[in-house]
């Protein structure tokens, strides 16, 4: 049998269950797919067509963004250090009917999909409007993703009746349904204040009947309990469970402002939870519970959200961010490990996104979504465990190599 | 006159009063000093040794680090995710009485100096132990440094004998006050709870005498209060002005449990703070009171700290965590904003460790420690603003070249 790719004598963390240590590591790689993975020599003498030298490199699986916009790189930096309302309302919306276009889309959504690859992400999952479009830099770019068609109660860009809303979302599903082995189409619902509980559970349903993700932003500022319609005395997570949205096909984003009994419905219904720890930094939203939300056994990706709030994919500096912000909330320094933060960022946010049976870690029978990341360099030496050098101290520019589904995409820090 | 670099056609953000952006930018360098900078055409048929073209670079002055343990980077990650005395007891300490000798401490100064370099940061203020091998590094380094000689009422390396601690603090700065332009001795005392306030007193008043910094770690943890000798009903800020300790040669390092009345203190006597967010945040100890030390005045720089508790020497990752932390710290977008944040990291840090007419910003007369950033990058793209851009998406990866006194030391992103 001849293989396609051996990666070999790197330090393999595969991010499986356990979470093993492999120094002088390899993963052997046909068709796409991991066939096996272990010690290097015991892939002595294996046939194989291309050998990857990952001597003092970390082999790790790619990152998951489990929540992006992603042609909203074209916003990047237009609006800081304003109030919520001043930059949605006088800078990002009218510059998004300004500038959001089939074209800006796809050319934004392009440049997104590089930035993400160049910093060692492979999958992200993501919602917009012009969602075709992103699906096409997508597919070209040879990123993974799930692309969600946006919902919302007013004219959106390419949705210039609301009525239509869910039919142009449920419609995008269907045409990107095969299109790609890459690509999973996905709606996403901007969120429980713009749109009605008419249009909620029309969504839902369809992405039900679709067998598709269903995402949603949710409690992510404070005030917005105050700014759903019809909420009675719910919170805004036990409203979206009694309109039949929680299910474990539910990701619900950013999830700021929940309690204890919000978490214990979210945990009931299987839901998963993004957590954009930057996002909700800078737009001063809060800090979500996410300590207690992983101790509940919810699964929690990790996302950048857009550019025009973070403003970049990158997702070691989120991991470092993440970690680093729940000790101080707490003022527990045991709080976020390494490991658990890593997790987040790997195997978990797969989870989130319904895409840990394909993508997430290093194992037998799931896609070569791997990266390279150089230890070669001053700030992460020395290093006495691997976990604490990639979420405390490795870069983005630290990649060296990344593959998805096999193929090699960036080499040498570099896109091909 | 021959001139002998031109720093040319770069967006200039010189930092100088009014935070001016010249784009085509150029700075005039002799002698390691800035003799003129402003548009690139006013330049036009210099006489000039070396040209550096900066084309789709910004032109900044170099990041000033006002808190470091160089030699601690021998510790980077060594022991993370643990509760303070844990950490501290169990890991750092032992280690350092095993680790920590003027090899060690040599070499590993040296490593941090490189990762400073790389990273854009020209500056330093640092206190350790065995503190001539770190000036010995920062020398052979080109770098730029305030060095702190420790102080503590522990026998420690190099000082076995507490009792002499300030005895050879003082004979470490006579030593170095003359040995190089680019050298700014200074003594360093632990903490109001490692030191007596004899000790305290005698280091403040040789400090005074030689004229040189005075820098203490004061209010770090919340617990500080319980723990610091002879406090009585005072804040530790209001004991260290009791007894002398406050004046403008005093940088107050961390200062996170401090209140309004601490902050007036530290204002009436002149003194200065180094903000840390990141080993604040890694360590849980709290996060300071910065827009509010900031709006009263206060002369606050930046810091990473050392590595053990960050883990890295990244300012450019430090600015973009202390912009995001305050605001949702306070719910407030808008609190330090993108200028705020690049003031800390350059003018006003020069200013609280004293070089604010030597460093810090980009002015005629001043020393020529330039950094030029690379906006030629998926990450940076597009720039509506430079400011945002810098503390935002720009990584310490960006820097493509550094000059401490109109000395090359990084070019194309590699040390020299
Ligand atoms: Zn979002
Ligand atoms: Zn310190």
């Amino acid at each position: 049998m001849e293989y396609d790719t051996l990666i070999n004598n790197g330090l393999l963390i595969s991010m499986a269950q356990g979470l093993p240590v492999v120094e002088d590591g390899a993963v052997l790689i046909k068709d796409g797919v991991i066939k096996a993975c272990g010690k290097a020599n015991e892939f002595f003498g294996v046939n194989v067509k291309n050998r990857i030298h990952a001597d003092r490199k970390i082999i790790m699986p790619g990152l998951i963004n489990c929540h992006t916009h992603l042609p909203m790189s074209m916003f990047r930096g237009l609006a800081d250090d304003l109030p919520l309302d001043v930059w949605l309302n006088d800078h990002i919306f009218p510059a998004e009917a300004k500038h959001v276009n089939p074209e800006s889309v796809e050319k934004w959504s392009r440049h997104s999909c590089i930035e993400m690859l160049l910093s060692g992400t492979t999958t992200c999952c993501d919602g917009y409007f012009h969602e075709e479009r992103v699906a096409k830099a997508v597919m070209e770019s040879g990123i993974r993703a799930v692309t969600g068609q946006g919902v919302i109660d007013f004219p959106a860009p390419g949705v210039a009746d609301p009525k239509e809303n869910v039919r142009e979302a449920i419609g995008f599903v269907k045409r990107f349904k095969d299109a790609s082995p890459r690509l999973y189409p996905s709606i996403f619902c901007h969120s429980p204040y713009t749109c009605s509980k008419e249009t909620l559970t029309a969504a839902k349903k369809a992405a039900v009947d679709l067998g598709v993700l269903f995402q949603i932003h949710v409690a992510e500022t404070r005030n917005e309990i105050n700014l759903v319609q019809g909420l009675g005395k719910l919170s805004v997570i036990k409203y979206l469970d009694s309109i039949g949205i929680l299910d474990e096909k539910t990701l619900l984003v950013h999830s700021v402002w929940i309690d204890d009994a919000d978490i214990a419905v979210i945990k009931k219904n299987r839901a998963s939870v993004v957590h954009c720890p930057e996002s909700n930094m800078k737009l001063a939203s809060g800090i979500a519970p996410v300590p207690k939300l992983i101790e509940k056994g919810v699964p929690v990706g990790l996302g950048t959200d857009g550019c025009a709030s973070n403003n970049d994919h990158d997702l070691f500096a989120e991991m470092d961010t993440a970690a680093k912000l729940h000790k101080v909330a707490l003022l527990d320094p045991c709080v976020m490990d390494a490991r658990t933060t890593l997790k987040m960022a790997t195997i978990k946010g797969a989870k989130a996104i319904g895409l840990d049976h394909i993508t997430g870690s290093i194992e037998k029978g799931k896609s070569a979504d791997i990266v390279l990341v150089d230890m070669d360099k001053p700030h992460v030496t020395p290093m006495y465990d691997p976990f604490s050098t990639l979420v405390y101290s490795s870069k983005a520019s630290d990649v060296s190599l990344v593959m998805v589904d096999g193929k090699v995409l960036v080499q040498e820090g570099k896109i091909l």
